[in-house]
């Protein structure tokens, strides 16, 4: 957690209290669910670590935890598809984050769907079942 | 996975080919979140190993696996509270599976409320927001 956002002291210890009731796993993760809060369509799941719900309760906008890469995701930073967080909701256990949030552009997926999850178990098959509706060349040029 | 199940061999050969499209983490299990069909809120994230998979596509019911007891976790088992699986879809990177249920008696959470995330975060503090349906103690008894 960094001392040089320009938050107060006392959101700093607001935030502390908060990020100490989530039960991070030995990885000092939790996955963190994004759901679109008007049309209630669950977009993606991604990992958060302490630093990036900080920055996400500082900034109002979903940072994530790229394992993957290594390092803070803040989403939409290349893509322009933002997610502006409306409410955040923690788990019975604590271990596992509801995000609602405003999707800018509609899209949350880095194929260019509304949702990472498009494919539909379908007959015995994963099958593509939602359009791509910007080509992700576009998206990230 | 059972060879022991009462599933044709075909049955079996594709739920092969299903299980194995899915990006197992590296002690073999997937999150899965479980979205309420009608209402579209999001009831709970738990995990599911391939056998809680095959035992969900081959029942039609929710079934997880319990990382803190090591084994296999049939929803509803034991509070009656059923998640009947209407749709299960899988994101991009094929790890992590969303499941639309019709809840049995509207209580997901052990605590006896419709939906694990109760919590919201509001004015620095995770408030618990959801009514409590019905007592933990008259569903596990």
């Amino acid at each position: 957690m960094s001392e040089n956002s320009d938050s107060t002291h006392s959101t700093h210890s607001s935030d502390s209290e908060i990020l100490a009731q989530v039960s991070w796993n030995s990885d000092g993760l939790v996955p963190a669910i994004a759901q679109d809060a008007t049309s209630g369509r669950v977009l993606m799941m991604a990992w958060m670590n302490r630093e990036s719900l900080q920055l996400t309760l500082e900034g109002g906008r979903a940072v994530y935890w790229s394992r993957s890469r290594g390092k803070l995701w803040r989403k939409g930073e290349s893509s322009g598809h933002e997610q502006l967080v409306r409410e955040i909701r923690l788990d019975c256990d604590g271990d596992t984050v509801l995000l609602l949030v405003e999707q800018k552009g509609g899209i949350a997926c880095h194929t260019g769907r509304t949702s990472c999850f498009y494919r539909v178990l379908d007959d015995s098959q994963w099958r593509e079942r939602d359009p791509v509706i910007r080509d992700p060349e576009a998206i990230y040029k």
